[in-house]
């Protein structure tokens, strides 16, 4: 049976376990996720039919979706998913009340009835969470593809370029080493700008004695990577050593406690420690790191307040960060996969050592 | 007075008009136009006040934003909004349905009770549709930078390349000639692969005999541009130059007929009908065109379901085509201001004579 087919049946395992008949699945990762089909449209499951609804422009597409029919109406991507189920006679109808707006509710409440609704979130997620061998491999292809573009691209750096030129050169460098995309806008922050976690790279030209953050994925397959380096051009201050080890510190420390079972929560409580331990803990203003799939940001969340646990097969970032506005920031991420014995890092850019 | 405050005063005419107290505006790019503001959050509007709702990562860029308070909670967005409306004594409330989510409805619903809240759409999306002159210059610009790199790369084309390095060429001329961003991915569809109107670009190399559709656009000042060009590598076919001619035709058709007081839906009709007068009618599937501004796609919908009036400061893309499977496609596209007299094209690579 294939991937899709499996894991449209987790889903029917699921929807016999929550008392629905049917879902309807309108992220468009989870789409993808479930059927290969990444077009517009809702994806519907019930106990023994699904379909993708979606309009004539992606009927071909529609069309090689694993086990599952194509719905289209000229009337809309919602309209299609209401005749099929009608069709189907589904009577109680999951929907996925974080991605569905207010009006597409309406519209499934005049279709359905207000009582026929189940307003759900994460059930997809969930399962995507945990990655099967092939989703691990194109993350680690996409990692590495950018693992070559950076480390090149590290090693030459000097002072003179601006962060756009930068960020320009090293997006092309993955682009052509056969990425299908940057995965998000490359961050490329020198200086001062370091400070602010998720900068924008600006007309601001890279001078010796500048720290450098990097931020940067590509997407293959489907797939995204995540990793950061921190680099200092010349000779570091005392200032940026120190906080350098700081971070490298916490990194390295969370990164040797990874393994499942472990939760979320206690993750980012043993790198923030460290953080804490050198009375920078106030500027480590954000979480540990995010699941990483076909998305960029996905389940588990790292974080303090996250209430999920690695298992086997998890891909996630570690990315303790320090930020000084004033001064400048050190974030140094990681791109992990959760073993049965503690983690394999898919991220290789050597990092430096100050 | 500022643009951002001129923009929020006509939102508080709305509302004065729609007789509810205030407006939660949640779409990015609605918030962005009526702040400045491009972090996340909502942005609440009341007939004497106003706010940011986000978290503190974008307190500095909140607190730029003019003529607004800065409403920050560490529960989120929408409990900042609530609590802003709160001390505000806000009676009915107006939200974006086409914008929140079920699970977001569900938390006014709770702050605010269902009577208290009025779901509206199109409001911010209408004041857009109409340019000023700033946000024209910036379209102009992105149209301009495209338009340099467009016309070098047609000019050097030759059989050899795959569609994803003409791409990745075309994103990098654009982006090293001052582009922020390129404003959605680049297409290049070569030979049978130019029939799917938005076929990605593949490794499939550029032969001698093929046609080529390169859509692109940049984003520069947040506002993007958007261009196609289709072009026959070699001598051209007579079924290429006749499906060509057609589609030209139809596009100077239009072109001419653009003005103000002119329905989208007759514009639309006008291109059509050219087409129609060929007997290819079935093959032009999709509509005439749509705005452009701080999205790629937005008000007005140039289509014959449109019910949209053209207006002096609109921006829109006339752009038919016509799509044969097994044989491939042609699309011309121009980006125009609408003006008192017609139009002004903005996008000026030029087209190719076959």
């Amino acid at each position: 049976m294939s991937t899709h087919r499996n894991r449209q049946d987790r889903i029917r395992s699921w929807l016999e376990e929550a008392a629905v008949d049917a879902i309807m699945v309108s992220s468009p990762p989870n789409v993808r996720y479930l059927s290969g089909f990444s077009g517009e449209g809702h994806l519907v499951l019930t106990a023994e039919a699904g379909a993708i609804c979606s309009d004539s422009r992606f009927q071909i597409e529609a069309e090689q979706a694993d086990g599952l029919s194509v719905a289209i109406s000229p009337n809309g991507h919602l309209e299609a998913a209401a005749e099929f189920l009608h069709s189907e006679e589904a009577g109680k109808l999951a929907f996925e009340e974080h991605v569905v707006t207010y009006s597409q509710f309406k519209k499934l409440e005049e279709a359905f009835g207000t009582d026929s609704l189940e307003p759900v979130s994460g059930v997809v997620e969930e399962q995507r969470a945990v990655k099967d061998a092939d989703e691990i491999s194109a993350i680690r292809k996409a990692a590495e593809v950018v693992d070559t573009a950076l480390t090149e691209l590290l090693s030459e750096l000097e002072p003179g370029p601006t962060e756009k030129e930068i960020a320009i050169k090293l997006d092309h460098r993955i682009l052509v080493s056969g990425a299908d995309a940057i995965a998000f806008p490359t961050i490329a922050a020198s200086g001062p700008s370091a400070a602010c976690p998720h900068a924008q790279p600006t007309d601001r030209q890279l001078t010796a004695g500048d720290m450098l953050k990097i931020d940067v994925g590509c997407r293959l397959e489907g797939y995204c990577s995540d990793i950061t380096r921190t680099i200092f051009l010349g000779e570091p201050s005392e200032k940026f050593s120190e906080i350098y080890n700081v971070v490298l510190d916490a990194q390295q420390t969370a990164l040797e406690r990874v393994a499942p079972d472990v939760t979320c929560a206690q993750l980012d409580k043993i790198a923030r420690e460290v953080v804490q331990g050198a009375g920078l803990g106030e500027y480590f203003t954000h979480g540990l790191g995010h699941g990483v799939g076909l998305e960029v940001h996905e389940a588990p969340r790292v974080s303090a307040r996250s209430d999920q646990v690695l298992a086997a097969g998890m891909v996630i970032t570690v990315e303790p960060g320090i930020y000084i506005e004033g001064w400048g920031g050190v974030r140094i991420e990681d791109l992990v996969v959760v073993t049965e014995g503690g983690c394999e890092i898919l991220s290789n850019t050597p990092k430096m050592q100050y």
